[in-house]
């Protein structure tokens, strides 16, 4: 039986409560959920069923993660579970210390200074599933190929729904302030669509893979170049730059005539190879990577072993019930 | 550390041995090898550095199974591998009473009568992810989406390269006969091709995966239309049957103009939805499986979460390399 202490209550939180919930397996047991402000904790095992973790002043709990992890104490098998979008990795590393395992949605602790983060990566107690496509089998499929001494070469992806939706929409003849716009409508954007336009998240994905298939990489290494140039519109509200948006259409409507030229389709790709690119990249029409459409995310796998045709993994990579799934799935490998 | 018991050094065999060699790992010793007919054994463990496997005929050989299992005698942690063409069971069931661990390439013990194969089934010492897909990590993603309480709804695939290449061929313009002797040229087919054609395979690959995620079927329940009536030919010669081929074209012309004119293409896939059907189907040629080309082989699983577009895995499904690997991941999944 394995003990979960879970910080984060979010979407992905709760369906992740939602799914072990209807597991009902003897074999999982909640003893600590919140928030990095407060937790309700029962080292005995909370009752989730009425779904009162989400009633949190309460008594029982307890407002910082140290706070956490004294009153949980020197339970046996503990797994701590990452759903935040906190910024800290201080937690993992006590957890770790006291022989806890990790599972994580959250990618933040895996993308600091290599020489901080490190120690997530080859690490049988750690897992991240989640953090790239969600519940796709992206990371556990490396993982056996790696472990099984076939050697990555290249790894060639889509992570973003946004900006894949975004790309679809350009070749199916909308303008760019046209496709922003109704990426936005449809929810399918961060609050400000600049934190998926500048790249940045399919960055930290790409840096998650490179590391994760031995590279020790960080975050300046990578070439990043976002959909937009962040920088130039960083002091507007968002509000302007989905009115000045409409500026981009002609670069992006040249851009896109070009690729099809050439049969070639635009997608916003991240390259894992001799080195990590995350770019707008043209790529072949009839290449997996080029008939991937909307939102779903896909990584082509090329190795030793598959070296003429990729190994190649897509669909629904966001969304709270096949993260939370992806999530619940890592629990359950550290399940014996 | 797990001893293996190798049954089958043909391709995949041999490759095995070539890749647990390269691994080098200390967690992985071979204590047997050989087939049905003849093992070297060493429970000290074997030296396959130099390939002396590959001569059996040697002091320390066995002529069955059964001396095998004598000689290994109660040796813990033994892992028993299959990657014979054998249609047996007996030696999975004493190595389960024995206690060992199963990794299976080979089909045939799953495909027997459920009340007979289903002790495979469902069951944390028996692996076979190279039974279906090669290396394409199929089995292991759908064992992971049922663990975690995600309900599959439907599976559609490509499980056969050879049939995915001549309905490929079809659709570039190929007459019948002329795919059906390009695929033979390329080495794609059986010796007789009427062992690929009559969809027999598949149905077998299928019928794994619907017993896998719950369904308690027989052969017999199944429904299989091979690409050709296999007993309208079976009486005739390979060769006389390739020139017989001919006779088809028409046929197969007809069915291919009629699917391209509804935007679709031709496939042979096998459906494990309400009922498990095996035959050749019009897809549409924008879905996953229509815009699949040539031998590669193809999976889309739909599940509860995964309900609006399917998690789709794809990649060469056949070959030495790809599937040993598959082989060697599952034993490593033994390896603490």
């Amino acid at each position: 039986m394995v003990n979960i202490v879970q910080f984060g209550v979010g979407n992905v939180g709760n369906e992740l409560v939602n799914q072990v919930g209807e597991l009902n397996s003897a074999e999982i047991r909640y003893v600590s959920i919140g928030n990095s402000k407060i937790s309700k904790i029962d080292i005995r095992g909370l009752d989730l069923g009425g779904g009162d973790f989400q009633n949190l002043a309460a008594p029982g709990t307890t407002a910082d993660w140290s706070k956490v992890f004294d009153k949980v104490g020197d339970l046996d098998n503990v797994v701590m579970v990452d759903v935040t979008a906190q910024d800290w990795i201080e937690p993992h590393l006590e957890a770790l210390s006291r022989g806890w395992k990790i599972v994580l949605a959250n990618k933040k602790p895996l993308v600091k200074e290599w020489s901080v983060s490190k120690v997530l990566f080859n690490n049988n107690d750690v897992r991240f599933e989640a953090t790239v496509g969600a519940g796709l089998p992206i990371i556990q499929t490396l993982k056996g190929i790696i472990e099984s001494g076939d050697e990555v070469k290249e790894i060639n992806g889509a992570f973003s729904g946004t900006l894949g939706y975004i790309t679809t929409e350009l070749h199916e003849g909308k303008s760019f302030s046209e496709a922003l716009a109704s990426a936005i409508k449809k929810g399918y954007t961060e609050p400000n669509p600049l934190d998926d336009l500048d790249g940045m998240d399919v960055a930290r994905k790409a840096l998650i893979l490179s590391r994760l298939i031995g590279r020790e990489e960080n975050m300046e290494d990578l070439k990043v170049n976002g959909l937009v140039n962040r920088r130039k519109y960083e002091n507007l509200e968002t509000r302007e730059f989905i009115k000045i948006s409409k500026d981009l259409d002609g670069e992006f409507k040249v851009k896109v005539k070009d690729v099809e030229d050439s049969n070639k389709v635009l997608k916003f790709v991240a390259h894992i190879g001799k080195k990590t690119l995350i770019n707008l990249s043209s790529i072949e029409a009839k290449s997996s990577l080029g008939q991937l459409k909307g939102v779903n995310n896909l990584a082509e796998i090329t190795t030793s072993h598959y070296s003429d045709d990729p190994l190649v993994i897509s669909g629904p990579g966001a969304g709270k019930e096949v993260t939370a799934n992806g999530v619940l799935r890592d629990i359950l490998s550290f399940v014996q």
